[in-house]
């Protein structure tokens, strides 16, 4: 994986060498302070990664994958303020901090500019096909935020809707990121597709594997106290399929569970894992989860790339799902 | 001007026939609620009139048009609800009618939607060049409405700090509608880059007789209540104008006099008309537009196109300046 990390420390030095101006100070501040109080990076390492599987230089994909950042903490900031939400990343939101004005202009700005970055690709004549992905990629996820602040006020979500939100909120960002790389790096039209279908399913798999980390994952590695979504009534994977296998009795009492909030939410979430435990949605969890991260394996597989760079691709796919980069 | 109201029609008919999707109800009904409620479709007019002008086909230009009048009411959602505006074209504003999420989400997506209508131009290698001036336009609109709301705050604002804000709040847009229909009317990159001129300076004086208007416009013509600049504390040209010219004593008054909201209004709109006329402010403001103005047909005099379509594009600022479209 030294070419993961290469990729990311080149990136880090052109987000350094990429600063946005400073005038108007109130509006490019927050911007500035979203794009440096962390994050991993994951969304321009996956573009990157990408074009390198390809044997583009990914050095020429920096403007794309600058923009696919951009865009992401763009979301972060407008989700932020819909979700009411404190803290991200351990510091203030950027609504915290600067109010809500700035919050939602700042955010309109860096929307913007995202879109601009991708105007900075050397090879002009690849612009609009990459602009077609990225513009739809973007109405999406808007979409996929819609759906997910709908369900909080649903009684019942379909898991069909609740895995269409999920494709919509988080997964088609990493497979444009993955088709955009693709063809940065001079990929076939269905290689690129391929690669988009890689990434939807891997982003599917992936999101699905943070609903179960979250009630599931080991205290010590997963970073976040366990249960928080149990604790904020989160219509997740886990509660839809634990509703859908429950008896009468049982989806009663989750019901009214997840109607409540309680100041000591131990009990609660003791409560609610003793059902999904009864019902075995661990298992069933893992046993989608699965299945998308083989559907993501076979679209890769279907790509004909040399031996040594699939490789490195399925150590970071595995990689991504295990939490390791 | 038989042929901008032709344009007009078209363009209405486009829009009729380009409907957004209706899914996720709550993400598009805000949408189609603020595309439908009126509005004079302006700014499409000024891109498809400026694609007229080099002969070029305005009908391959509506994707265009549709992009920019879509850019506009998404800036007209976030900036109403920055002004806690409860009403727009006399309806309720999005986030008075879906709430303050819906009216972030919505303006969003219409931004995306906009960028994503430019993809829809037939001819695909124009499209980076036109994305350049769209992206830039966009960032100077956010730009500007920050500026605009630092001035609120703010005790003493520079005319040119004033005239720069205007320049980027509103008379871009015009700007670079103009630039982006030369452009696909098949405009020379100096013809573009002139009716860019012609447009900013344009809307640059447009803003300054809008300030003017809402002063000393007829009342039986102008539509709204008269003074209501004055009466918000809008520290606008005729304001700042006063201050420069003012004595101290004149100063002290009309800076305690924005400090104030008192329930009637009229003796204190009638207070600061009373220093307005005695400074001759109406004067100095026509003098200032008039200037833009002329600027606005220098640039379009150096332009060589035949003289009848000229005329039109005449007429039409004219009419734009005089309020008759």
């Amino acid at each position: 994986m030294q070419i993961l990390h290469q990729i990311q420390r080149d990136f880090d030095k052109y987000l350094i060498g990429h600063p946005f101006q400073d005038d108007p100070v109130a509006l490019y501040d927050p911007v500035n302070y979203v794009l440096n109080i962390g994050g991993k990076r994951l969304r321009p390492a996956v573009l990157l990664m990408s074009c390198y599987f390809f044997e583009g230089s990914y050095k020429a994909a920096m403007p794309a994958a600058f923009a696919i950042e951009v865009f992401h903490n763009f979301t972060l900031v407008h989700d932020d303020i819909m979700d009411h939400a404190p803290l991200r990343r351990g510091k203030s939101t950027v609504h915290e901090k600067y109010g809500l004005n700035k919050a939602i202009l700042s955010g309109d700005v860096m929307m913007v500019q995202a879109f601009d970055r991708i105007l900075d690709l050397e090879n002009q004549s690849a612009i609009p096909a990459i602009m077609q992905v990225f513009t739809k990629l973007a109405i999406e996820v808007c979409e996929g935020q819609q759906m997910d602040m709908d369900f909080e006020t649903m009684n019942t979500v379909e898991i069909s809707a609740y895995l269409k939100m999920i494709e919509l909120k988080t997964s088609v960002l990493v497979a444009g990121a993955m088709q955009i790389g693709a063809m940065l790096g001079g990929a076939s039209a269905g290689d690129a597709q391929a690669m988009y279908q890689f990434g939807r399913n891997l982003g599917i798999a992936f999101q699905l594997q943070d609903d179960l980390l979250d009630t599931y994952g080991d205290p010590e590695k997963f970073g976040k106290r366990l249960g928080g979504d149990i604790s904020q009534n989160k219509k997740t994977f886990l509660y839809l399929k634990a509703i859908e296998l429950s008896n009468k009795q049982e989806r009663q009492l989750l019901e009214k569970l997840f109607e409540t909030n309680p100041e000591d939410e131990t009990a609660k979430i003791n409560q609610v894992i003793q059902i999904f435990d009864k019902l075995e949605i661990k298992k069933h969890t893992e046993a989608i989860k699965e299945k998308y991260r083989e559907e993501a394996f076979h679209q890769l597989a279907k790509i004909e790339v040399e031996g040594s760079r699939k490789k490195v691709l399925e150590g970071f796919a595995n990689a991504l799902m295990s939490r390791e980069v």
